[in-house]
């Protein structure tokens, strides 16, 4: 059941992640455009193997890659491209166990990429499987840790060749505040490698086949736009067949307020969307990533949920840190897979772990 | 020509690294406190042996421990004691050798003290020197980093069991803002294990016998004390027969304005001393430690030279972070060793590293 990821694959994929990045997760060009080079260039092939869960080993370690920090940061600091083979070896030199393969810890136009990235440079295969579905802001925030795994040892690299490896035993709260820190430092964005962990434990705890429905959401807006059928229909309907059921169009409307700040390695913000002919107005509010969609003040989805902006017209996601004034959007959001709904998961990243004093309701379906 | 520092010594030696301690290196109490319980705790005899630099094999491995941070979250965050053996275990681990002595950075109420916590209870010898002959407040701020030695790899420990390791290669101002920033995290202070060294490089790079030298300076003005001698003389005339050469008060009165801030790792301010009888005033400015002192103005020593505030009876020091005001005190100053002295040597830790804009002058003998 493994496949091939080609080059011919990574448009759809880089849109497929960053639509359940949530807004977070990082830019897909920026994305694609680290992965396509590298994927030619280090590769014979310029493939590499995706492995189902169900193909690892008991005993096989799996690490995580990814980027850390606000994606702010990273539209004006582009890495180098080697700063998550060099986190990972760092990792597998501080275990003394050669890792089997790598694996995304989210969802994201950048964090579904990074793995790819690594594992062309390193000669590995990449888990088709993630830790949160989507894309959340803080490194304790993945369905890993909810079922109990430590985050611990994390290995984390910069651009200059610089790595950390941090270790908080069980605490995976310190952890991500001690990473962020170096985050911050290395210049508000770092390569992290993380969450080792067995065979058994990713299909324990990971939300599975994630890149390849990101590939096939991405495929289903990219050939909407190909045959002029509408991609939101498309997108929805394709969903249906994945562990995220349903997704549908919430609102729709220009941008036309971005309050936007980057700090403590985060970008938080909100965004206001005016409906055109109305006085209705939709409010974003996030943390990286949208965390939840309020219409005329009312909450119609809110985290674990995925509220994604996407162009009103091609589809197209757009991230937190590309929100502009007058842009045509629609805000599409898309119910969280169930592991990510229960009271466990909730008190991870739920809403009232991003300040927000409101009840997990999940998003009502079409009627 | 290795000796035994016995608890007896603690008080003495805790004095005098203090006094070289320019105003950093935290507080001699504190310091003191830690070792005493520790000595007596890890070792039968209650004492630790203090290796003379000549005594070190070429290839031994020498490593150095110590705290890093704001003096004033020390003051409120105690640590747990273990810190410094936590992290020098992992920098062991992480190197895949054995130490074979510990050593200071710097002198300091605390950070000639937390050597010998670890030494004490990892049964190890301490080495007799250190990279400052005094107290700076930055990493990289070392004789070692001036002889091209890396801090790297260094290892952080907090008081919760969280260890990081961190790699800069070269780059040992990268190396102190990554660590700085986790300093920061684990709640404004950590403890280290940094440039691991081989025993010919301590003799090549440190300032030698600094611990030897602090305990006189400790045991001279607590038996000018005792015996009702000016303690001021007799430190001055102990510094003749050191590395220091010579020592003498700039300047006496009341602590009458104290503007100090603590943020991103550090404490920072200057404070204001009136002479009693006369118009005349002494500021200080310090990042950790004291950097300049002027007299109505002009500058009357300026680091690297040592700039201590002293009790003006007692002579006991008085660290930047206990500044207070109402005492009265002796500004006390202390000519550099002459390996901090050098060009290379201003280059990173002259007044123009801390922003002021004056070439260093040593300062001037008593005429």
């Amino acid at each position: 059941m493994s496949w091939y990821l080609t080059p011919a694959d990574l448009s759809d994929l880089a849109w497929g992640a960053s639509l359940l990045g949530a807004g977070g997760g990082g830019d897909p060009y920026l994305g694609k455009s680290l992965v396509a080079g590298a994927l030619a260039a280090a590769t014979a092939t310029g493939r590499v193997q995706v492995l189902d869960p169900d193909e690892l080993d008991d005993d096989s370690l799996v690490v995580t890659t990814g980027m850390m920090g606000a994606p702010t940061a990273l539209v004006e600091k582009l890495p180098s491209g080697n700063e998550a083979s060099l986190a990972l070896r760092a990792l597998e030199r501080h275990l003394g166990r050669p890792v089997t393969a790598t694996m995304p810890s989210e969802c994201g136009g950048i964090n579904s990429m990074v793995p790819l990235l690594a594992a062309a440079q390193l000669g590995l295969p990449v888990v088709d499987a993630d830790g949160m579905g989507r894309a959340f802001p803080e490194l304790q925030m993945t369905t890993f840790g909810v079922r109990g795994l430590p985050g611990s040892p994390v290995a984390v690299a910069d651009e200059r060749g610089s790595v950390a490896v941090v270790d908080t035993g069980s605490d995976n709260r310190h952890l991500e505040n001690l990473v962020r820190g170096l985050a911050v430092r290395m210049g508000g964005v770092a390569s992290t490698a993380s969450y080792a962990m067995s065979g058994a434990d990713v299909r324990r705890t990971a939300v599975p086949r994630t890149l390849s429905t990101a590939t096939r959401l991405g495929r289903a807006v990219r050939e909407a736009n190909e045959n002029h059928v509408d991609p939101f229909t498309m997108l929805g309907e394709t969903l249906c067949r994945t562990v995220y059921q349903q997704g549908r169009v919430v609102f729709s409307g220009k941008v036309v307020d971005v309050d936007r700040r980057t700090s403590g390695g985060f970008v938080r913000g909100s965004a206001g969307i005016s409906a055109v002919g109305t006085t209705s107005a939709c409010e974003l509010v996030f943390q990286n990533e949208n965390l939840v969609a309020r219409v005329d003040g009312r909450t119609v989805a809110i985290v674990p949920d995925i509220v994604t902006v996407l162009h009103a017209e091609s589809g197209e996601p757009i991230t937190t840190e590309r929100l502009a004034f007058g842009q045509r959007v629609r805000v599409f959001v898309i119910s969280a897979p169930v592991q990510l709904c229960t009271p466990e998961a909730l008190k991870v990243f739920g809403p009232r772990v991003f300040g927000i004093d409101e009840d997990y309701r999940p998003v009502v379906p079409v009627p």
